[in-house]
């Protein structure tokens, strides 16, 4: 385990998703340095098996811990339901799920124990966030509703667009009906279009954004193994971005989300590690 | 090489858009076997490299000599494209891409030679139809425009939904005022929308099925090869399924598309080939 806190974090997804988890880490510790890795020969890890996923996250570790990272965010819902457990126990630096710190918060600030989940078909099929709601409180109710037409949606840029409106009231319409008071972004992507879902739910429709919640679970992580990055010097390079093949679209797409430019993108091979 | 003409057409693609062709052959070739795989596992290929493509396709091409088929048909835009030269210089059966069939059609019936080409943003980038049209007749216009909602859109069934016309709208728009009279369906899930594609496009212009000329090309090329299947005698299982993973939304799809229950999928390790 690498204790400098002067290391970075390791971050990685199935694809370019996990960029806006990695956005809420920049923003809210701006010190730290990450390393990114987006399995982008491999997405999407939704439609794979279980054992499948978890030799996936165990190679992207392997490849993290060559980096020197400190510790890690998995930063993609599937490979936080089917990795995460195990990997905990196998490697020893400090590693966290995107699933954990939006579910307490969801479980927390719900006033009528009615939560609402949207996600991916893999993700709602399941019921990995109803599973942790459950722990925590067996009383709260939770409806999922996969919303598969929104990844290419924000993919394809329509983010504040007529179409996407229309396809949100139509998703969202029998949440609305269930009354939920709390919503949990269940996707990776879901965070670009919060504007949008949270005029189609309604003011009085807390949105849980998971990417927001792990930035601030991994900052008391860090604090609590004395591991926050002091200072406010930046290096040249304090973020990298490795993919498993072709950057185009990764650039591109990551150049949308954040807020700088990112030129480099360097790409290896990921079925060695 | 197998020449009984007893023996299956092998049918691959990266996942469930080459049930398409699957369908066009079983119905302009209804005496015919198949054995399809799907790489579920390992879909999209648009993402990937040729490289990584082309061993992919190679793979499969060896499990599916070990079904023993007589011709195989890659039903696949990507893998046409990057694996077809190369794999029907290894193997000695006859071996059909998407992409020849669809393009020589085009050609011979663009009256103002001014073609269209819609598919998935790998598809167009690559100007794979534009390289192989432009051999065929060096005076034609090619235009393309990729519509990645596409194939999210089919897969959520909304092949007849206001949304999806919406979307077709705004998709095809720039190739209506180029004034094209012939487009291809360059990818295997838009004969799905073919019909709400003609109303939007107008009925002036031809819509170019390559799911469809593909079948007529192999009708000819196992005519050629004397392996056309003889009498009408169906076997209990004259169409095989196989996948790389989770076979659940695979049989989904199958079962809206296909005129028969495709209850049997069998998932197989690809890597192992």
């Amino acid at each position: 385990m690498n204790t400098d806190p002067n290391a970075p974090i390791g971050v990685f997804d199935s694809g370019i998703g996990g960029l806006t988890v990695a956005r809420e880490i920049m923003r809210n510790l701006p010190a730290e340095k990450i390393v990114y890795f987006g399995d982008t020969a491999r997405v999407p890890y939704g439609s794979k098996s279980r054992e499948t996923v978890l030799r996936f996250s165990r190679q992207i570790i392997r490849f993290l811990l060559e980096q020197e990272v400190k510790a890690i965010v998995i930063a993609c819902n599937t490979a936080s339901s089917f990795a995460l457990d195990a990997v905990r126990q196998e490697f020893s630096l400090p590693i966290l799920g995107v699933i954990d710190a939006g579910t307490i918060v969801a479980a927390k600030e719900t006033r009528n124990g009615r939560i609402g989940v949207i996600g991916t078909e893999g993700t709602i099929r399941s019921r990995i966030h109803e599973i942790f709601l459950k722990k925590l409180n067996p009383n709260v109710t939770v409806y999922g509703r996969p919303c598969p037409l929104f990844v290419p949606l924000v993919e394809e840029g329509w983010t504040h667009d007529p179409i996407t409106r229309e396809i949100a009231v139509r998703y969202l319409g029998e949440l609305k009906e269930k009354d939920i008071d709390t919503l949990i972004l269940g996707c990776t992507h879901y965070p670009l279009l919060r504007t949008l879902i949270q005029e189609v739910m309604g003011e009085h429709v807390r949105l849980v954004n998971p990417a927001y919640e792990t930035s601030l679970e991994l900052k008391s992580l860090l604090a609590d193994n004395g591991l926050i990055r002091q200072g406010t010097d930046r290096e040249e390079f304090p973020y990298r971005f490795f993919v498993s093949d072709l950057a185009e679209k990764f650039t591109m797409f990551a150049n949308t989300i954040l807020p700088y430019d990112v030129s480099m993108t360097q790409k290896i091979d990921i079925e060695k590690y």
